[in-house]
């Protein structure tokens, strides 16, 4: 009998009413014989609800006692859904990270799954039951709890559905599928009905809310065909799988991040205290640039780096400051731009009349970072949705 | 070095404010030398809370899952006061009940504390490390979360104070101590600054809102000095000990129980459907009375529950009138009031004259339970309050 996992974002679990619904659907589809895994994220804005509390608390919290404290928002969502699964008729059990098996390195808030052991699930399914599983969340070595950082719900289902060898895994939230660009931004963005696993890995790491980059790693490796829908919206969906080449042409999507800084070092004997703290406060490097040798006169570098997942910026950056006052310079006022699509690095003609179309818009770019699936420009903040707008009606229209 | 146990209660750490407060008690502590161990609740309100949502989804939730969601509400106290603890220089590390070795069996809602495992917390006091626990919350040998019921984080307390050989076990709360009787009352109740396991384990199994009668139990076998403090107002306290025979004397104190339900039953064929229809709504049979023998005509029996720890009242009484429609009858204008004291059973002069003032002041009453440390009397709860000034004014004044 074939299982699918099903993974609930915050948005479609924001209050009782609506994981009354979310019962409600997963009823139906347990009663077409499917083994349901649910998996959950916290009610809508729990976690920033606790996140201010710490932050009241202390500016630089320890991470493992974030990770206590965020993976209760999942814990609650799970156990009334389940509450909400008995009241219908329906058998289910509610699972944490840890009982599920989740197992992952100790690296807290951030931590990567390294190994799911599934027992329990397919216990309680061979039992007949739903299982909820607390999202987000999974135990380390040491046995502490960890969390998954953005989006590390989505990487629970994904690696469950894995490790469990389900038929597919199903995303929902409140957008029915991936587009051709944010759709908050330009309104005729294009709904895409499929997209490859290595496409929607790209527009993830160039900083487009769609799935966590992780997630999507996990179902290709395990060759888990994923479909992102809306929960309350059925109708439209994408879904992610293996596509071959040729039917992969041209500009695919045009996605953006805002919160990237760059930040410059002249002083080559600082670069080791740099990639430490940063390493240390689990800020992900995405560019680094040099130019100069270490030691003379004209070295200057330069790190790009997201601060998405970084707890508190403004703390880090007065260390960063006091640290380096000379020779120093941190750059908040730029975006990036990035066009997603498939042969950019055997045909420059993306590239070339990209760069024409911003500057015909007056637009500058302060750096370009080029892969055979996507090509990433610098602009400045200001200008990074104008950006967007040029871009999607250029390529895509 | 000793060990010092300490339990917070869920108005002590109500807000960030008040956790932030605690803190700073538990640091000044830690830097006499001594190793803490602090217990603590849910923040204020959030036990109502969850439950509350819960209420909103069915009206009989699993226990299983109730016990998911509850546990909740103490992870995220420990979290945070953890980080509020390092904000202040201390090293704190947060362990959940599981995590500190706390077993029980798997009675869900109301588990029992079977065995206190405290390796992991020793490590962490080793390290020099404050450690602060998730009250109310142990872990089955089925690998679940449990409960331990109302007043269930002193128990977590004590029983964590007893396996680790703890100096003492201090349980902050808002009232410093324990009165002769309730205070919102009587307002002349006096304070009692000892009181012996045995005479508070009565209090509270005649509902005194004081501690949690296993909690007591643990103590009591562990010869743990307990001490009842109030949080923010230091000063008085109740220590709570083994007392010597001779030291004790007449009557302590006058405490009551409102929540209490008397179920007659007069048809012996549903005495079994009623005796298991309590038990699997684990509803404690305080007393239970029976004439005539099973099967005669003039067969009746009655049983006092108490409905504190039952989730849903209302919906068990519903199925008590269903089910047993011919020969039942739920008495629910009944409370207990309690004469708290020693030497009960050997002399009759405290029952006599309990009676004959409570007839002088027209409070009539339904069923006498007596032991040598208490004499429990049934009367109109309408009349309880009164009842309960009129005894305390008479005999302790």
């Amino acid at each position: 009998m074939g299982i699918i996992v099903q993974k609930y974002g915050g948005s479609s679990v924001a209050d009782v009413e609506k994981l009354k619904r979310i019962s409600e659907i997963i009823a139906a589809i347990k009663n077409t014989g499917k083994d349901v895994v649910a998996v959950v994220s916290a009610m809508g804005k729990t976690t920033n609800s606790l996140i201010e509390m710490a932050k009241q608390i202390s500016p630089n919290p320890s991470r493992r006692e974030m990770d206590m404290l965020l993976s209760t928002g999942e814990r609650t969502t799970m156990a009334l859904l389940c509450i909400a699964l008995n009241e219908l008729g329906v058998e289910a059990i509610s699972l944490t990270g840890s009982q599920a098996g989740i197992i992952t390195n100790d690296r807290h808030n951030n931590a990567r799954v390294i190994e799911v052991r599934p027992v329990r699930v397919q216990d309680e399914l061979e039992k007949g039951k739903v299982v909820v599983i607390g999202g987000f969340q999974g135990v380390s070595y040491k046995r502490d709890i960890t969390t998954l950082g953005r989006g590390g719900s989505d990487t629970s289902a994904v690696a469950l559905a894995a490790a469990l060898n389900a038929e597919r895994c199903e995303i929902y939230s409140d957008v029915d599928g991936v587009y051709t660009t944010d759709p908050n931004i330009v309104e005729d963005a294009k709904h895409l009905p499929e997209i490859s696993y290595q496409q929607i890995q790209e527009m993830a790491e160039a900083g487009a809310k769609v799935l966590n980059a992780q997630a999507v790693q996990f179902a290709k490796e395990a060759k888990i065909a994923l479909y992102a829908r809306s929960t309350f919206k059925p109708g439209k969906e994408t879904l992610i799988k293996d596509i071959s080449k040729k039917e992969l042409t041209g500009v695919l999507a045009v996605v953006y991040e805002k919160e990237i800084i760059r930040i410059y070092v002249h002083d080559s004997d600082k670069i080791e205290w740099v990639l430490n703290y940063l390493e240390e406060n689990q800020i992900p490097i995405k560019e680094f640039q040099q130019s100069g040798l270490a030691g003379d006169a004209g070295f200057k570098c330069s790190f790009i780096v997201s601060t998405t997942n970084v707890y508190d910026w403004e703390k880090v950056k007065e260390t960063f400051e006091d640290k380096l006052r000379e020779g120093i310079y941190i750059n908040e006022s730029l975006g990036a731009l990035s066009i997603i699509g498939e042969g950019f690095s055997r045909n420059n003609n993306v590239l070339l009349e990209t760069f024409k179309l911003l500057q015909k818009n007056n637009i500058n770019f302060y750096g370009v970072n080029t892969t055979s699936f996507r090509i990433s420009i610098l602009v400045e903040r200001d200008l990074l949705e104008e950006a967007v707008k040029v871009c999607h009606g250029y390529w895509i229209g």
